[in-house]
């Protein structure tokens, strides 16, 4: 029996990930905890989970609560993140964390992108936890820097042309599209109903701080500086992240060629769904679940590949893939916690 | 007093158009026709209209109904429009067509995407009926064909760059999102609100019959034959497009300089409006209304400009820009019967 | 010309207001206050705008800014409204106020359902500003207490049946379903997108401040006391109030014969539009305008009445109303500023 | 293993069917069924299930499909059921029919709403597959008649108040508010995305044909002949039914001893929750899952009771208490297949 416990539960990630969590036979919930709720039974918050779970929230200040834990998920706000997880490796605890804060090599990066980094030498030993990329290194992970959401669907979605010689490695342009629960349950004007609904915008064009993230992995699999475009819009829906990705192809290939490089990428992954040619991914059809669908079109007209990736943010970008890394780092069947059927409609 | 038509007015568009149509006291309506609701009442099949108009459906077939306009709109479905338009014109009308049948010039193009054309002679007279591009031509114009509403908004956002060689044409890439009212009014499952709902999805990738009409409008700014890759996505939401368009820029180029150029492009138009540098549009702050508004953004990191379009697509997209075209015709003042205030919630 | 003010215009009725009162030639808006972003521009705030209003927010403490208007509109929340309405009555100017300060005639009744109120004696003066029931001392009123939005649709869809005998008035019950912005832009978690979309629920059932406001206007009609029962629900939309009322009627009567009732009682009125029988009003007819549809279906099989009623809930409901009102007080044509077409799509 | 087959899979019934029996591994399915898809893959009809299922779809009319099955789901049309069931049991075939065409009793009644029936015979022996009020006659059960979905919400929020005197029985009166999958699959404009969507209306007042089966299952518990009044509306969203339910209180009664009443009635039921005092469930806390979550209010004011269900129309409404009639008529544990997890955001 492994036993963890989830920092900051009350969010839209941590509430996924006690859900998911409480498939799992062979997982203990030691501790769930919210600064907002402590002390409030979880079903309360969440009336979704009445009669599944009886606990209360925990205080997250409170580090004698996660004491029996061998593992901890901690999906607090970045910088919030850089203290708690220091201090929980000092305590011996391997842990799992879904913030921003130990996902970028470069602690100058960081620096740039985010501010201050008060716990650097913590950022060297951290893996990125994109299973697709680096599974062996998870194994052996004392913390795993869960990947962000929109890193997860883009780096799925360019990784196989990387390395090849196929594309033109400065043409990368990466649109994507999120839902709102990407942006976290905290008050916001722009988050609330009448704002979002009937309603899209782009934001944080140029500057979104999921950028470096997707350019430090592209980079490293294809062993030049990558640099990418990167436009984050706000889809006025609830789950569900799809990119449309473009690139300059440097040869003439068909669509099929692209796809059977694919195929032969993720062969053996058992949450990469490749869509047949010519039909194109809905986020329905990968809601609620750990998939990432992949769909590619060559653009022969202008000697373009276009790829079209759709995961839930909330699961393959970010609690589905905690739990795909915590069974990858205990041995467990990869799959455990995350054979729930879609939910598309 | 200008006498006109409307020609299948129980779609989405023909529907915006009477709307307008019966807020401009010039213009007065001979005849409102559907086949689908022939003889029936239209506040009947438009509830929302009631005590707005008396008049029934005419039937679209009979053309005595038309004998009294002047002017002619045809929002009938394209393939169907040829005929019409061509029996129009020989009955002397003046005629605006929403259809996609008379805006490409070129009738090998036109039978590439679409298919045959039995009106070809007509094809060479209609003149493409985007006011910013083409103001002078449409006063005198026979056939005005009304443009599509993705390439409304793409062309208006890519246009101020051409012909000056600040952008690489090769590299124009445009994703475009557009609400569910852009395919119209007809029964498909892939349109009901439960298939719709909540998900997002790319659709004919590479393959839209937009894609020529952009092309068209742009090879003839910039005077080089241009090709585009453009994406088109469907929103789970009723109107509105927002485009992002990207392009490498040839030059280093501060946003504030790319911008002063759309303001000197555009600086008599109505219908334009620019965001100031950071601000990006939300589709809700047109809807309703005619105008497009316009972001830019220079990612100097990738050296690529990336600019944001919004529109309604049934306003500026189709019938909103139909009246600014009759007016133009006809020497009225160009808004007339185009300053409703957008409903942005 | 007459010149008036707005109070708290950056709320979603203040808004609607501003976007109505600028469609109207014979009204200057000498102020437009927020606290929240006075010396704010307007069309920052509301980008929908630009190009319509060049001025700033002022600042709601500063009684100078309403100095030159003869009208003042408060859209305070209630509360903050008592006051300010004194005040500026104390200053010679009429007010039509669109909170709840000035509704309620029976001071006890307000303190039982809002607490304390500070300017008891210009409660008794207030005029319920509902048109169709107190046209003529809205006429002459000094301050106009603009009705609830869920009364507004309620006594509207009740009204004519009362006083008659037909109905049993111990039989009322009001099940109504709002729109989010009903609730204002204020931040809470139970309005933001995530939580409100896809989802329905009912709230303060039972406990509705606006209960009394409904049962002082019927039992001030029918002239005996009346109780209803009224359960609000929240709708995942932006705009609209539908009602559906029920009583048990005292007699055998057709629908046939209660919709003439209804047409008597209604017949002069501009924005009160009855459906054929059969045919029952999706709220989307009314959007944007400011009527009140409203059908009847007599269940015999249960000798029971039907009523429903739908408005949009911040123009007849909130803002529409108040110009309907203003233009009453000033002798102008009723409809000014109010014969926008509904905005179905 | 229990061999089952599922006629007319393609429909959002037979769809959610079809994923809760994927998780049941004591069930073998032995064929799906669908005649608008029959030949083609299941998982290309429904992309959420690539990986999941293997199947084709088989001709629906082909009676040999299911030869091996001895549990036939339905998931069929009304009427269209009728002969089909009829056949299936002449074939020995234990049947859940997820139609409406064996609910009601009276086959007078039925064709008074439904019009000719041709398989009376069966009609009588029948049972209503409501596991908290038929668990036992299911059990034995060859044909169980699956309720509809606004029964199942309005039939468990009334029915622990019946035949105790406590509410007078003739004043009735369910409200009730469903999502757009409870009209099922079809093509209609009235369910396009585009007409549904921001809009809310009620309809088929005072005639819809779950009114009849209401009536008879509460006339079944109560011993007296029960007339209600039922008005439906279609919610913007697509799934979930909440029911607001009124009635008068014979005697003064606090909202505690209801519950308390409420609590003794469904303390063994696996799939009823109740809502604390003063609490009202959103129909997002029950999607995706069997349960029916219900609030109690006694509004003192009016002494009337209200009442609050909601149901997710798929589940509990439709294809999972059809799981829950399965492992009640096989003696599985009857949450076999239903311990998902609701999906409430």
């Amino acid at each position: 029996m492994l036993k963890t416990a989830i920092l900051g539960a009350s969010g839209y990630t941590g509430f996924e990930l006690l859900k998911i969590l409480l498939y799992c036979p062979e997982v203990k919930l030691c501790a769930i905890t919210s600064r907002q709720y402590k002390g409030k039974k979880v079903a309360e918050v969440f009336p979704a989970l009445m009669g599944f779970v009886d606990q209360c929230f925990e205080d997250t200040e409170d580090f004698n609560v996660v004491s029996d834990a061998e593992l901890v998920f901690s999906a607090l706000p970045h910088k919030t993140s850089q203290d708690i997880v220091a201090r929980l490796v000092g305590m011996g605890k391997r842990v799992i964390d879904l913030s921003a804060d130990f996902r970028l090599k470069d602690i100058e990066v960081y620096k740039e992108w985010y501010g201050e980094h008060k716990a650097g030498d913590i950022l060297q030993k951290a893996v990125y936890g994109l299973p697709e990329l680096h599974r062996d290194e998870i194994k052996k992970a004392k913390v795993v820097a869960n990947p962000g959401c929109y890193p997860t669907g883009a780096i799925l979605g360019i990784a196989p042309l990387l390395g090849k010689g196929l594309i033109d490695i400065n043409t990368i342009v990466i649109d994507s599209k999120s839902g709102v629960s990407g942006a976290g349950r905290g008050l916001s004007l722009d988050r609330t109903f009448v704002e979002v609904n009937e309603g899209f915008k782009a934001y944080n064009v140029g500057l979104h701080r999921h950028t470096p993230e997707i350019e430090q992995e592209l980079s490293l699999i294809s062993g030049s500086d990558i640099k990418v475009t990167f436009t984050p819009h706000l889809l006025p829906l609830n789950r569900g992240i799809l990119s449309t990705i473009y690139a300059d192809l440097n040869e003439d290939v068909s669509t099929k060629r692209v796809l059977s490089i694919y195929d032969e990428f993720y062969k053996d992954e058992p949450f990469i769904r490749l869509m047949v040619e010519g039909v194109y991914p809905n986020t329905t059809q990968v809601r609620g679940s750990n998939f990432c669908d992949i769909a590619i079109k060559v653009d022969s007209r202008t000697k373009r590949v276009i790829i079209i990736s759709v995961i839930d943010n909330l699961i393959k970008g970010a609690s589905g893939q905690a739990v795909q890394n915590m069974n990858i780092m205990y041995g467990l069947p990869e799959k455990t916690g995350l054979l729930t059927l879609p939910f598309p409609i």
